[in-house]
């Protein structure tokens, strides 16, 4: 039996302990937008920072403007086979998206119920998958490893921030200052998805996002709409009229200098997309869909992965009660955010979209801005070293090759590792379409779980030793 | 000395218990919108019904579904100077608007606040005007009659609901099983204004209302705009593109057949509007705007009073919490309410608005409305003979004619009034612009009280004596 082996069985009988210190984070509500769970974001971290000075990291809780980030670091062997080991960086977070809207949650989303589903149990929780059942998955491998050998197989500095959903804020600045602790050779990060439950996936590219609150201001005062319908402007009617041009009726965004920078994906890229077999149809159906709705003249994939977009987040404004009341608002708001491709230029999206509303509001109104986050749209190389052995720890637990996926979702702290510590990222993730990931009813499934568990132990084995 | 005379002294005389009484209606807290002031709405009602009966009226309190009515009726005399005395039906209503947002206000809406103003005394109370200081004005005008000739000028049968703030949703059903107790020649309604502090108006127009919301739905949950964005049909995106389409660049509502029926004023009232002198920048400026939002092309009375309006009076859907969540709404809904000038019909209105949106909304998603309320615009006589006696009375009253003005508002009482008793309603009230109806710091201006109360009490001598 090698280390590995003994680790993957150490890994399946403590499944019901594994299970169960990942129910117990679930259970703190680190709702890092909302100022009041400031309190909670610091107990999930703290919780970390505890299960990592269990497994031998020197951990600690450090404070940002912000929720504090958690570092922890485990020097691994010396060398192994003589070899110098390799360096990991783990990034997660532990915070989690606000679970609004309460009423459409089966269950409480603080309170992580099991359930039976097609695939056996599951849990379902805000942050069942999304980050801290990823996060739980590293943890448990890292218990797994420390448990057999007293050590880890390689070197390993853990960083677990709790802003990711609100545009990590104040991790760019946290890196910058602490680059010299944070050396590694790769970045690991799992935030993201399999292919289906029995195959699993390598994301290699992401989108950026630009993420915006525009409010437009006229009467100082709500008013009668009898008294002054006629005369005075209406923001709402005023909103409504320039962000429904965002799009044209192909799907094209109407932003000036939107598309500046944006690529056409290679007809190698294109043909591996199209051997996936992606089934469009299915995955709207999954939702109650059944027309995309996306850019004109692209293929599924390409809208998904390879193609920006612009959607309306939020909007609001004037009576939102029961009934009726005639009143002319004085303001309303939107939230609109832009899934952005390799090539484009956040600033320059957050330009244009300024641009754009101002040339389309009435000569009265007073536009406000906010911008909460943007970044660009990225590749991630998968022929480094640390990559193939994931590509093979994964054929090893799953017995078919991983598939190489893109992402339309963001992790901006890609880019910013990138940029400032010049590493690399490797994207590897067990959640499904169908987590309900941000929604009512987030849930991970306990076979991922499992299989993600067994997937990072294996890796760390292959970096250790490769086989 | 005439007997109007008369009369007039008694109310100057007796100013102090008139306005004493007012006050003692205006501290019982008569909200019909909210269930726990119920027993304050029937309180309102006894009160008005125990004057009523002091004055020698036959009333009583009539049970609905919802809020009492009060009814009352006077036989008056059965015949002056050998003809038959005319038969008003006088309406007003004893309930009020919430008092909401109460911080704003600077003394508690129901203990009402005497404070000296520009023009004098006025009183800051919820309803102070709207529609306890109108009806108290006719209550005083009867009382004074009464003390000086132990009866009514003419036939008067009151009638004063509880609902009309929320809808009058009883009321028709009533109107409807009533119809022949509450006949009579003509209806007298004080629920409209002055034009200014010093000249008195008739009001001769009204808008009608249509009130409807609109709920588009896509998928059957929130998505993750990084998972789903480009495929799946985002609810607001569709909802403001359709939305933003409701008006074109001139103003003019794309609804279709909206303006069927709608007819241009005749150039005798245009002219008479025009006379007016009506300061649109000033009454722009007063709510902190500078440049009308109407159809282009129009005069500012015009679009106020008898052009048609669309107003979005809410929108909502989405994340409307602080910071950002990058979500795909599974709906969004707005209430959107269209004002009406005669010749419009509310039920095609309605039916062209759903047309409207349904062209606009891509196929997957589906549109649900309710419609709140609907009534037509109208045009109010004022060539017949009490009519006429109201302008003279005003006249007589403030030594200069009475405006004749048209309203952009909605008081549907008219249009079933009209349509289930056959009665042409008189729009006489004391109201001025700035009286705060509906907000915080609703007041009326003593001065108003005073002469209002002199202009019905010369009202009802004109009736029984044209002088």
């Amino acid at each position: 039996m090698t280390m590995t082996e003994r680790v993957l069985a150490r890994i399946d009988t403590n499944f019901e302990d594994d299970r169960d210190r990942w129910l117990a984070w679930l259970r703190i509500p680190s709702i890092s937008a909302q100022p009041p769970h400031a309190g909670d974001c610091r107990a999930a971290a703290a919780w970390a920072c505890g299960q990592l000075a269990e497994l031998g990291f020197a951990a600690s809780l450090r404070e940002t403007a912000g929720h504090p980030v958690v570092v922890a670091r485990h020097p691994g062997p010396e060398q192994v086979a003589g070899e110098a080991v390799p360096h990991l960086l783990y990034y997660g977070h532990y915070d989690v998206q606000p679970p609004d809207p309460l009423a459409l949650w089966t269950s409480p989303p603080f309170e992580p119920a099991i359930v039976d589903g097609p695939h056996g149990k599951r849990v379902y929780a805000r942050g069942a998958v999304d980050d801290k059942g990823q996060v739980s998955m590293w943890l448990n491998a890292f218990r797994a490893w420390h448990a057999e050998t007293g050590t880890m197989p390689v070197k390993i500095t853990v960083l677990i921030e709790g802003e990711e959903e609100i545009g990590s804020v104040n991790l760019e600045a946290f890196l910058a200052a602490n680059a010299a602790e944070l050396r590694a050779d790769i970045a690991v990060i799992s935030d993201t998805g399999m292919w289906d439950i029995d195959t699993p996936a390598i994301t290699t590219s992401l989108r950026g996002l630009v993420y915006t609150e525009v409010t437009l201001k006229a009467a100082r005062r709500d008013l009668h709409s009898g008294i002054f319908g006629g005369s005075a402007l209406n923001p709402i009617n005023a909103l409504t009229k320039a962000l429904g041009q965002l799009k044209d009726d192909a799907g094209l965004i109407q932003v000036p200098g939107f598309y500046d920078g944006v690529r056409d994906i290679s007809s190698k890229q294109s043909n591996q997309w199209a051997s996936l077999g992606f089934d469009e149809a299915a995955f709207l159906a999954g939702i109650g869909l059944s027309v995309p709705a996306g850019e004109a003249g692209r293929s599924a994939l390409e809208r998904l992965w390879a193609r920006p977009t612009a959607d309306i987040n939020g909007i609001w404004g004037g009576y939102m009660g029961v009934g009726s009341k005639t009143v002319i608002a004085s303001e309303a708001s939107a939230k609109v955010s832009f899934r952005l491709v390799p090539g484009q230029d956040p600033a320059a999206v957050v330009a244009g979209f300024k641009a754009f509303m101002q040339a389309r509001v009435p000569p009265d109104a007073t536009l406000e801005f906010q911008v909460f986050g943007q970044g660009r749209g990225l590749e991630v190389p998968v022929d480094g070293p640390v990559a193939r052995a994931a590509q093979q720890a994964l054929a090893d637990e799953y017995g078919k090759p991983a598939i190489l996926m893109g992402c339309g979702g963001s992790i901006p702290v890609v880019e910013s590792l990138h940029h400032l510590l010049a590493l690399d990222s490797l994207l590897i993730g067990f959640g499904l379409n169908g987590d309900q990931v941000h929604s009512p009813n987030e849930k991970f499934e306990m076979r991922c779980f499992q299989r993600g568990t067994r997937s990072h132990a294996r890796l760390l084995g292959k970096l250790a030793r490769p086989e």
